[in-house]
This record gives structure tokens, sequence and C-alpha cells, in this order.
């Protein structure tokens, strides 16, 4: 198994990737509506074209006013203030306040001029006619939102590179933008290969397998805001995969490779992709469980993945190099989040020295706190990963972790 | 205002809300595509059709052969057996393996009658002719993984109410089962409220504010697997208010009424709810900032959500009762691990006493260990969750947390 050797560490193996993956370019960019631009990469900065609050506005119901005139104030001894009006919602208040005056206000009404603070409904009591007595002293600006104090106009309020939330989409329509510039989303190319493997539709001959990569990727791809585009099965010929593997990297901007599960195959998978361009194969063989056969190439800008065949690898190792690798082409900055819940293992779990395991894992509640079940099977066991709720990592380092070790699990749900 | 004098617990408030929500009809699902499945509840459990793996396959490549051929075989003794021929890939053995005999096989092949272990290829030496000597002893089911050690056959192998994820989809496939009966995507009505409240596309007078709830919450709803329909904004007027609360009632599958922000709309709400059905408001007010007026009811099997209008509440409520209602309605089962990360507060946060305070934050790494930062703002202030990365919850018997207190923070991405 040429390559195999020297098998490299994941976060060098990741970061040589990485680094090789270009920038994406302005090319590479949408206006879409921002109603429609939930979990979109922005891809361009966006500034504020006004403040928010465009004007000073009252936090509670109740009455504007000057504050100096409620100094001292107090049930005992209530200032004494002349209601001049109301300002209703939606409008612009046709009053101020002046010395002694008070304007009835709503809460996110604006301020009339004049006024500095806003005294609570609760704080105050009607006397004859036009009169209020206010019960409580209020400060300057105490229950006023300034203008500008949410956001000042010009200031950039999303940078590029951030994943649209549903605050961000509220936070774009409050400053009137209902258009956005987000990423494309990167088309990410899958491709099954084994003359033993057929379509999920199909009836498997004694020998053959159903597909099963080109599905649960193409499912992974999706939630992570990539365009998977399937490229069927492809027999394990040379001629063949190079003739598929050449129109997939022509068309899209990530190609995956999902290798039979001979040895045979993934030898073909690593020759095929050294003819796509250059540099090509930057690693081939990482020092991980699942996954030692991971064939990481850039060829001519396009990153290419060689995973292993068996599905539990496919996916975790997806989730390791495809993941990061449609972030960098999507522009996304800053650190990502990762899902993970501290739990402690139910058993002892080993692994082999120099390497980096990723255990599939079941969470269970308990009185002492969360538990982490190890889930056994073989990398060709889907449903292995069907049973469990996320991965644990044994470090490198590590050649055991006792029962009772806290653990991090890193949870699937989380693209 | 009516129904604040005893503000209900939040924990309270939510177990009488989704009692109150009758389970998924059966009537409210829809058979489709699993390849378009990702995200979906599965409505009904789903049964293997047959064993997986549907016969005794080979982990590695190498030779099948009967385990007690190579008894005490070592590099010094090799055990000397007759390669017999070639299981092809995708195929079903034509030969079976004969005491003194062995058969090619490559990883995931079938293992041919008689034999009971694989010897890996690099334990094996060629030797003369069809000959091959076994370097080292294998145990029966060595290197095989037999019919269904991954699934039996009609086992329930995904119980429903399972959102289904990228390993759902491949473990379905992998049995052939290409279409999933699952939930429809409950309808969820947006109606926003309020004489100021124009809509983003306008630029908004003086003392008018855009609709932003309308669009953040379709953006929560959407994530969640909802499906969002806007009935646009309402203005201050019972009439008008119930007339399209009444149509939104008898079109979804939850109404959801974002008050306008002053405390006359907000009773407005509650007495248009209070039209639409029995058993009508369950809790007004809960005891939680923000969200202080909160409404929940559920009126002729349909749940109806009163949310605060500042946009930073309606969101954060969104999150604790729309949400859960949302699973419910999807018939979801099972723990959901809301993803949370461990960090310690930059700073001091109090709070009332008798209230559940939810506080944004901001994530942030240091040599210490992850950092939890208060984003302070108005619950007006949208853009206060735009700086947030998640929330922090201080539970009601807390007056404050010191700087440097563990907190968890509940992932804003994680709906």
């Amino acid at each position: 198994m040429p390559g195999f050797q020297k098998l490299v560490p994941v976060d060098q193996a990741l970061r040589s990737f990485l680094e090789a993956i270009p920038d994406p370019g302005p090319g590479s960019t949408e206006l879409i509506r921002t109603e429609d631009a939930l979990g979109r990469a922005l891809a361009e900065p966006v500034a504020a074209p006004h403040a928010l609050p465009p004007f000073d506005r009252t936090t509670v119901d109740g009455y504007a006013v000057r504050a100096a005139d409620t100094l001292g104030a107090s049930a005992d001894r209530p200032a004494r203030l002349t209601v001049t009006g109301e300002v209703s919602m939606g409008s612009a208040p046709q009053l101020g306040v002046e010395l002694g005056h008070a304007a009835l206000v709503h809460t996110g009404g604006m301020i009339p001029g004049g006024a500095d603070a806003v005294v609570m409904i609760e704080d105050t009591r009607a006397a004859n006619g036009t009169e209020i007595q206010v019960l409580k002293a209020v400060a300057s600006g105490q229950n006023v939102i300034r203008e500008g104090e949410d956001v000042a106009a010009g200031q950039i309020v999303i940078p590029a590179g951030v994943r649209l939330r549903p605050q961000e989409i509220g936070g774009l329509m409050a400053l009137g933008i209902v258009r956005v510039q987000v990423r494309l989303r990167p088309a990410v190319a899958l491709l099954s290969t084994g003359d033993e493997v057929v379509t999920p539709d199909q009836e498997p001959a004694a020998g053959q397998v159903r597909d099963v990569n080109s599905y649960s990727l193409a499912a992974l791809v999706e939630q992570a805001g990539g365009r998977p585009i399937r490229y069927g099965i492809i027999p394990d010929s040379a001629a063949e995969l190079e003739a598929v593997s050449r129109r997939a990297h022509a068309e899209s901007d990530l190609v995956v490779i999902a290798a039979g599960s001979s040895v045979s195959v993934r030898d073909l998978s690593a020759g095929v992709i050294q003819t796509l361009g250059t540099p090509g194969i930057l690693v081939h063989g990482v020092a991980l469980r699942p996954g030692k056969p991971t064939i990481l190439a850039v060829c001519d800008r396009v990153p290419v993945i060689g995973l292993p065949g068996n599905p539990v690898s496919a996916l975790v190792v997806a989730g390791l190099f495809l993941l990061p690798a449609l972030r960098k082409l999507l522009g996304l900055r800053g650190p990502e989040w990762a899902s993970v819940r501290q739990a402690r293992l139910t058993s002892i779990v080993k692994s082999a020295s120099g390497r980096e395991d990723y255990l599939p894992v079941r969470l269970e509640v308990s009185p002492q706190g969360l538990l982490a079940a190890p889930v056994h099977g073989g990398s060709n066991m889907i449903f292995t990963l069907v049973r469990a709720d996320g991965l644990i990592r044994i470090p490198p380092e590590a050649t055991a972790l006792e029962a009772g070790s806290p653990v991090e699990v890193r949870l699937f749900h989380d693209a």
C-alpha cells in the first residue's frame, strides 16, 4: 500500500489540506432575498444604512418628562406635572415637553423633544384634570433607548463570512436590508465506486451491496450548506473512474470519491486523483481510525477527497475533512462552536497509540450526570452510527480511556 | 394587567402548555423519497426487511480459510494451504473452502461456504504454485462480519419520532428503503401586530419601526422543521386582529401572535386568543426575563402563542415555548441533546429572585478555557442577539452570578 508507510496526524493533514484550498473568488456569490438567506454564508460585510433605533424610544409605558422635574419625588412628596398630550404609536410626536409638563407614551414609542426620561405608569397617580403625580424620581435617560444605542449609522453590523441565523435575518430586516450577497452553495460531486455496489432501489444479488455513501454524504453536504451532486456508481475500472472524475472535477467545487472496499480499488482512486491536476495528492494515509486510507488532494484549485468505502468511515472522515473544506469554500470565518456535551464513559475503550480514534457513543441521562456508552461495531455497519448520538475522540497519545473518564461528545446533528 | 399578578414559573408553564397540545394525528404524514428526508421526523417505525449484512463478509483483504487449518501457525511453522480460487467483488462465490484449502477474498466480499475466518494478506506468504503459507493462526470468526451482525431481519432499526440525520438516510438506503413516511411540516402562522410596524422594504416614518419578528421567527420555524406562513402586519384593532387570527387558526397547526410593544396591544392579543376556542389561555405571564407578558394557549386543539413584541424577547421566548411545541407537533420523541458549551463568566450578572433570566453571551477562547462574555442590551435591540453565540440561564433562586462562575451556554445555532 504505497503512501501508507508514514501516516499523517489528523491535525497536520487538515492543515495542509486547508492551506492548499484557495479562498472563494468574487464570482462565487449571489444576491438573494434576506428572507431566504437562513443558513447561507454572508459574502460581504453589511454596514448599517442608519442608526438603530433611529430615534429615542421609551422602553416602558408611562410619561415622558424632564428628569429634573422629578428630582426628590416620592409617594409622600410627589412631583406634580401637567399632561399636555399623548404620543400615539407609529407617528412622530406633535408636541414637545416643556418644564413641568409630561406626555403619555407607549413602549417603543418616540420620545418627544424636550423630554429626557420616562416615568413608569405604575409610578404615577392621576391627579385633578390633566395633572399627574410622579411618585418616584427618574434620572436623565432612564427608561429610554437612545438613537443608535443598538447600532450606529455606518457601523459594520455583520462581517463577511458569517452563517446567517434567525437573529441576523431579523437584524437585516430591522435595517431595511431585504437582499443580501451570499456565497453560492459549493457544488460537491459525490462518486461511489465498486463493482459490488448497486443502487438502493435494486435487490442486491449475492455478494452485492447497496450504495449508502452517495446518500449519507449528500445529506451531510446539504446540512452543511453545500449542494450535493451524485455522479452515481462507477465500476472498478481506472478508465471509467478517470472519465467520471474528470467531468466531476470540471463541474464541481469539491470532488469526493468514496472508494470501493478493496485495497486494489483504493489504489485506483489515488492514481486517478493524481491525473486531475496540481499539486495533486497532499496526504495519503492518516493516523486515524476509522479512516486510515483517506486521500486529501487539491487538483487545479479544486479540493478532492478520497474517502474509505465503509459507510461509518466515510461519514466520520467526511466530518473531519469534508466539512472544514466546505467551510473554507463558503468563506466562513470565526470559530465554529461545535456542539459538544461533557459526559462520563460507561466502559473502558482501547486504542492504538499514535493514532486518533473516533468512537460512536450513545448519550444517557443518569442521576450522576450525562453518560456516554460506546457503540461498538465494524466501520461497515452503518447502523452503528444510527444508534449513536455523537463521537468521542481518543487522542493519539492515549492507549485507553477508563470507565468513568470524562469525555467530550461531539454531537452529530451539528453540521 | 390582568393575569400578571401571579407569574407562572417557566417549567410549569411549558408543562401545562405541552400537555394541552394533542399528539399529531395519523393524517399528518406524507410518503417522501428517503434521499429528500434529511431533518424530517419519521412518522412510523422502520423495520429491517432483511439482515445487514445479508451475508458473511470479510473485513480485510486476505484468504478465507477454515480456522482449524491455521491452528498453531507461525512465521517459523507456517500452515500450508492450497488456493482454489478468488471471490470477485459483487458476485457469489462459486467455490467452497474445503479442509486444507483457501480462497482469495477482498474486503467486503462474501465468505465462501466452508470457510469461517479470513487470514490477512500480510500474514501470508506465497509458496510454490497455488500454495500459500499462513504465518499466523486465526480464530473462527476472525476478520468476518456475520450475516445480521449490524441489523437482524425484522428488527426495528429506527423508531418513530426520530429526526433523520445523514446516518439514518444511509441506513435506510442500505436496507433498500427508498421511501419513508414522515410528518408533514407543521404550518406555523406568524402575525405581527402594531400600528407602528411597517414592512422591511418600507422607509419608516418618524415613530415607525420595521417588522423584524415575522422574519426572525420564520427563520427559527424553518430551522426547526416547521413551515412558516406570514400573515403580515395587523394594526392595533381588535376586529382586524380577530379576523386574521381566526383565518390563521383555521389554516395552521400553530399560531404565533407577536404583540405590538404597548401594554394595551398585549391585552388585545389575550382577548382575541380567548375567542379562538377552548380551553383557551393556559398561561398569561411567565416568571421570565425577557418574556414576562408571554401568553400560552390551546384553542380547539391548535396551540396559540402570544409573544412579546420586542425582537429579542420574541426570539428567546420562541426558543423556550415555540420550539418544544413544534417538537410535539412533529411527534419527535426522546431526549433532545441541545448544544451547550461550558464556559466561565467574564463579569458579574444580576437577576431578580423568583424569575428565570436568559442573558445573551459571546463565547471567547482563552488559555484558561472558554469564556462567556455577557452581551448587554435592551430586549428591543435585535443586534444584541447578532453579537451573541448563545444564552445563559440564571435560575429563579439566584440573584447574581459572580465573574468566573461556570455557566452552561445554550448555543443558538441548534434549533
